[in-house]
């Protein structure tokens, strides 16, 4: 049967367009659990096209996000840079627009969105769910903050150490909008960066997390894996809609996955980390040794370091895949907790989750 | 914030490692759900060793297991062809012997099992579920198949048209053993092969029909697709044990993966294909036109064509994949019954699955 | 050290990031050898931006041409089709001049070019090399083509089975243009068609041949393999300039690859092979029996069928691979020539290209 | 032409099998650049299999060499450790005999091989270039070392930090070998580990510098690439034969590729670097600003940091591909030459090979 076996490895190449036949049609939806009581959505709350300095046209944003799995987007056009205005209009509805028959279709959560866009100090906001984002055209920054606020919208400061001397700091005019609670939320995440005060300040003053991609040019990626993914945001929702997205957002329900990590606030990363972590019951107790799996129903690459007690030094939870463990000098067959920290899972700069794993009497 | 986005690309392959970092000891499960009331084991019950014309030793097929995601394998070397034995063991026994611990602890079933081997007729056979492999080293066919079935084995006929004259015809020496019930299943795949033959032997007789590997080269995948995946049997159990399996063997719960399609009876195709395809309320209703999701939860790509009615004359359903859905011409919003045939589940030589796709009113 | 070792296939893929760490920025080279007199480019004349009904900025096209390996590429917007003119400028100069920069800081050749479009007959045609496109905004067909050529374009027909009753058929109006020396070419193949009567019509009426994407959206191609691909035009030049090009396409020195095979005639498709394939002298002969070494210096897989005398039935050549070949039956070490047809090198519809492999004494 | 557009995409995609398919039995060169005097062969001279504690058939190392696009394999079962014993042959002289005949065909240099494994000190070893491998079957480890020399082996040093408490010191018995030139060279890599301590006494003592694997599982790489690669040996000869490979380990012409650098000495890494890189004529000057693309004809991405004068900070040269580069603030269009040192070709421990790129008159 040696001939058939090398045959064999050949034709198994052959149709792997089937799996990825449609690649670009294809939705791949991004695991991560829903909690108890809420639902998982993945958001993109930034982003551009070629209405402001971005490359593409608003309705290739829309298929990005169905194909790569999101739940919601915002287009975010600059107010204040429009390079192409030479050649397109500057009219700050169009780019919704345009996308937003696609995007119902698609089943898309599709807000109203716009950049503010100034030198630092203040620098650059998104205002979310706005209603007539032409009102934001004008030049005083308070008043544009303000008006979206009478919108109804979400306003949160963009990669805040962007740019010029001031960058990185909170200054009085920060203050003058959360004082008014006009200024619901930070990025603490853009594209490649990680900001740790933003991460800091957000859990002191209680601001929301956001994590998006601020993306120009295309997106090539055909679908989403832990090893090349959007930044983007879970947001923990009671109702999938407009308004129980803007609900958890208000609440702060969100958690941000960027590179190869969580960020967020033990709050939600807590029970996250349980909704993925699933730990089977011993399947083998030999020679004072148990051996169990462990699976990770997350799209993330979980990091285990043991904080105390039994259990092996590190465990590696791949994404979506299932792990086999380990645990040695274990005297009798009792159920035991192991306490491990989650590296990648930032509850503070510098600070992984405390987790406990249960494990049953095999 | 364009620099940032070009870094931004650039990252997100720095972290790509950790999503497939331990690759080869890491774990995925092979994504087909289970049935109302059976568990879905995926198996492959037959493949080669260096103690036979295998080129690996038997652990390694352990590994390999573990890491597509199997939950089943047999080691089935040749009882007759032994190239290796100037220089190697020839006790039957002994790939069996030196996998068993490592298979325990991965918590695979590791049934015993050898590869009847003779020139065609009667060909190659596969008794698994042994007690002891060495008692079948005698040169009489029917002896040997006698003493597996003492041992309480489950035998199978391999690849038939294979080889010689004689091959691919059914001949006495089968009615001898069926009649006798010394048969209890034949290969309606192996590696590369599909056999219409046997798919309707198997229909026609009541023979359980199994799809393997029979691979004797390292296997090179890390993991399992729907376009480079193992030739396999779906086993549907009560109870994922050893006994579980053979009942289910016996009882003929079994469908077979092979390349891009699913081989089997519609008695069991059409609760898999229940199970796997999941249809959501339409999403939205215009113009007379029905949008909606519909969800494949199989590692499988489906393919349908209408049979009738409503509905898009063909529906592609990837893999793990959602795919988007119009529906025209639809004059009210009413729930609906769309009918299609999946003709990638062969339910007979050349024949697909009929299924009902339920839409619910909008 | 079987410690280290398991560790070792770990960290292997930790740093594979760095192989494609810049893949937006970095540029593959396509794999075509140059011919004895003529330097081989890679070419696409028909693509999109939003300044018709593409979905990207000027811009994107040449980023993509870019890390793809292409030499040359045009923009053809539609003349007479832009559905996004209420936002957006109609002036058919600006998306050459919005990307030109870019193009001549990357050393792509960048033509100025439209796609005149209209109801078949006459359907679309392909002006490029143009001075000035806007002096093509006239209603009447024959005369654009006119006011192309006297600009000294290039002039050909594309996807001629586009669309209508009377679609795929040579009209008056072609032999018009045809009399006149105003139609140069024609596609052979556009995206995922190939014209085997267009083909046919090139070889009799000394038509240049061309493949093109006529690409919308962007493109998500990080690179080019043979597997996936643009389609696109070989052009054998003798120098690598605007000037160059032209003459070459006016001289019919072209060759198309479409999805896994070229399509050509075989004046140009012979040297193309020749250029390709490199036999090795025979490393082996024992048993009358040769090995050699094959080597295909191309993007195109190569499927060789014997037509005659010694050799392989078959003989595979993977793009940019090394095949290992066996000839049997060799009474003494000889050189010896093998016939073969490369049946993926049309050189008219159905049609392969005859070659001989000539075989050096071992 | 939308519509054939989205089309496109998809049938793209469904022959990327033809690229792959036959990917077991198609050998893919690795990219490493001929020397103007010597010829570069991609080697790996440490290896198991099921004769000691490796898990593959020798014939698996030849197929893995082939389909990797390596020259030279050395299979080296450890002397001491045959764990396999009760079930397998322990002559020494097997693994080569069973695998010589496949190793010829496919024209790999494939000479005898083994290793001598003691404990620490003096640590194991491996003798290549055997004429009876089982001559070394006696304890004396001194006396094993001197008969693989009377037999012309050249015998190097393995991961000398392996194991014990004096591991990885130079203690009185290397002294000996030294002195009687009995000891040729060092791993300076082994797996996924490098050695700089090796490294710089093979600098200081003129020893060979080696990479190698020491793989015992499958090797699951279907070919080879900047990310996923073998640790291997480059070594320069002047005849690719046996006589040539180790003519050319003995006067030490070696390099080392590990991860994502070259370890060697500047003899070797400067005139491969040379060979690799190939700097164009500047192809614009425009605004005192150079453009000019820059080659690298290796597999490994080569990573250049300026030590001084002018050009950008960081260059990045993508293996096999093709970098744009930038020089600002260039008054007049003369050649000139740029500094630079490519951190990742590493001389001695922790120094990166300083480099000249020559940058022609545009």
């Amino acid at each position: 049967m040696k001939k058939l076996c090398t045959i064999f490895s050949t034709w198994m190449l052959l149709f792997s367009l089937l799996a990825r036949g449609l690649a670009e049609d294809v939705r791949h939806e991004i695991h991560f659990p829903n909690l108890p009581d809420y639902k998982t959505l993945k958001c993109d709350f930034h982003m551009h096209t070629v209405f402001s300095d971005g490359q593409v046209w608003p309705t290739v944003r829309v298929a990005e996000a169905w194909r790569q799995g999101l739940d919601a987007i915002v287009l975010t056009d600059h107010v204040e840079y429009q390079p192409h205005k030479e050649d397109l209009s500057t009219n700050l509805q169009r780019p919704w627009e345009l996308a937003a028959d696609e995007a119902k279709k698609k089943k898309l959560l599709f807000p109203r969105g716009v950049e503010i866009t100034k030198d630092t100090p203040p620098g650059h906001y998104n205002a979310i769910f706005l209603k007539d984002a032409n009102q934001l055209k004008t030049k005083d920054f308070v008043e544009q903050v303000k008006r979206a606020n009478e919108q109804g919208a979400f306003v949160f400061w963009n990669h805040h150490t962007w740019k010029g001397a001031d960058k990185g700091r909170w200054q009085d005019v920060q203050t003058l909008l959360y004082d008014n609670k006009w200024l619901h939320g930070m990025e603490v995440a853009n594209g490649s960066e990680y900001y740790p005060e933003a991460h800091k300040w957000c859990l002191e003053k209680n601001l929301t997390m956001l994590g998006n991609t601020d993306i120009h040019e295309p997106d090539l990626r055909r679908t989403t894996t832990a090893g090349d993914h959007r930044t983007l945001t879970l947001v923990f929702v009671k109702e999938p809609t407009l308004d129980g997205l803007k609900e958890a957002l208000k609440q702060r329900r969100t958690a941000v996955w960027h590179k190869d990590r969580l960020i967020g606030s033990k709050e939600w990363l807590a029970p996250l980390f349980d909704a993925s972590v699933i730990v089977e019951r011993p399947h083998l107790y030999a020679n004072k040794t148990l051996w169990l799996k462990i699976h990770n129903r997350s799209d993330v690459d979980i990091r285990l370091k043991k904080s105390g007690g039994r259990g092996p030094t590190e465990i590696f939870l791949a994404a979506d895949g299932t792990s086999l463990v380990q645990i040695a000098d274990v005297p009798s067959a009792e159920p035991m907790d192991l306490t491990y920290t989650a590296v990648n899972f930032l509850i503070a700069p510098k600070t992984g989750l405390p987790v406990t794993l249960h494990i049953e009497k095999p």
